[in-house]
């Protein structure tokens, strides 16, 4: 049995991640991968729980150590029920979000240190990183207009925190890929969504295996 | 203003903690101390959520690195948004449960390491201690004796493991308080409330103040 791949997305919000993860499995599954497609917070019913925690906009929200801890909690059941076994079935993991998330918000916007943002993910799921980390750029103005033209309107509790947050984030992406460039390929994602999937599969190529 | 103290009860199901806790902080307000009385996991409500997602019997249940890091989100939203602003206000805190639990059950019982327990404590709530943990210690056949009394009979997700998880518990709870005596009074709790009552007045008088 061989291994299969596991594939992130991260960018910040707007970036088009969700939507370059389901083109890419269907690429994937096109050509005959077998492809689990999941996210995060959640992708187990006891991660889906902590995220309602982590996301929902009652209560007065979590300070940025508990909320640490709580998306490591979330990505421990992730790792062990779903992510861990597809990859020892050889299947492929193709997953919106993952550990550098927890590095660009809760380090990058909240100001926790990387270090003590890598001890919990040690911790909670030994580490684990993904074969390839896709992170879509895109300039604020292309993110913000796709954020207006979202249905249902409402953000959740991180979307809704201010301007200056989401830039630290960003900057955090950035400073992640380009201290990682073996496991991080940066995508401009300011184009059509097409345009961007050509982008992405160009990338998975490095991914030695039958894709 | 005087900063107040920090008294954990600990001890495993049935050693009488939360009825000690209360008959404590009954004590000190008949002296006229400010005593904010509470519990973990849970205290605030944020931790209250956390506290149903670890102890309800629903769902699949949680590795214990997931456990161990629900517990550190719970006390570090516990820590910052209740225990510390009423020490800093000259406050007695009573805690039924504390850090020593989740090195005693996660630890102990789950198979963490205690280093790795620490390092979530550090995180979460850069690792603030009690001024003194009463360790509540009862043989297993009055604990079992006070468990079956309990009413609403149905055992919560921990309570429900098996004799030798607690088993492992009581040895694990046992080794804490020997390794650190100057913080731990272990109190011999197989007696009657009001003799296991005595014994807490005696350990908390090694605390300075108006007590």
């Amino acid at each position: 049995m061989t291994p299969g791949r596991f594939i992130a997305f991260e960018g910040g919000e707007g970036a088009g991640k969700s939507t370059q993860a389901r083109l890419l499995a269907e690429t994937l599954r096109a050509r005959g991968i077998d492809v689990v497609m999941t996210r995060e917070p959640g992708g187990t019913p006891g991660a889906e729980a902590i995220r309602a925690l982590l996301l929902g906009t009652e209560g007065e929200g979590w300070n940025p150590r508990a909320e640490a801890l709580l998306f490591a909690a979330a990505r421990s059941d992730h790792v062990e029920r779903l992510i861990r076994p597809a990859l020892a079935a050889g299947q492929w993991v193709v997953c919106d979000r993952f550990v550098d998330s927890s590095r660009a918000y809760q380090g990058g916007g909240g100001g926790l240190s990387d270090v003590d943002i890598l001890a919990l993910h040690a911790i909670g799921s030994e580490g684990l990183l993904p074969d390839l980390t896709v992170l879509i750029a895109v300039s604020p103005e292309v993110a913000a207009e796709r954020l207006a033209r979202r249905d249902g309107g409402q953000a959740d509790r991180i979307e809704g925190r201010g301007a200056a947050y989401h830039q630290r984030v960003a900057e955090a992406f950035a400073r992640l890929a380009e201290a990682e460039p073996a496991r991080f390929a940066r995508i401009d994602g300011d184009g059509g969504k097409d345009a961007t999937h050509a982008r992405v599969l160009a990338a998975i190529a490095r991914l030695a295996g039958p894709a």
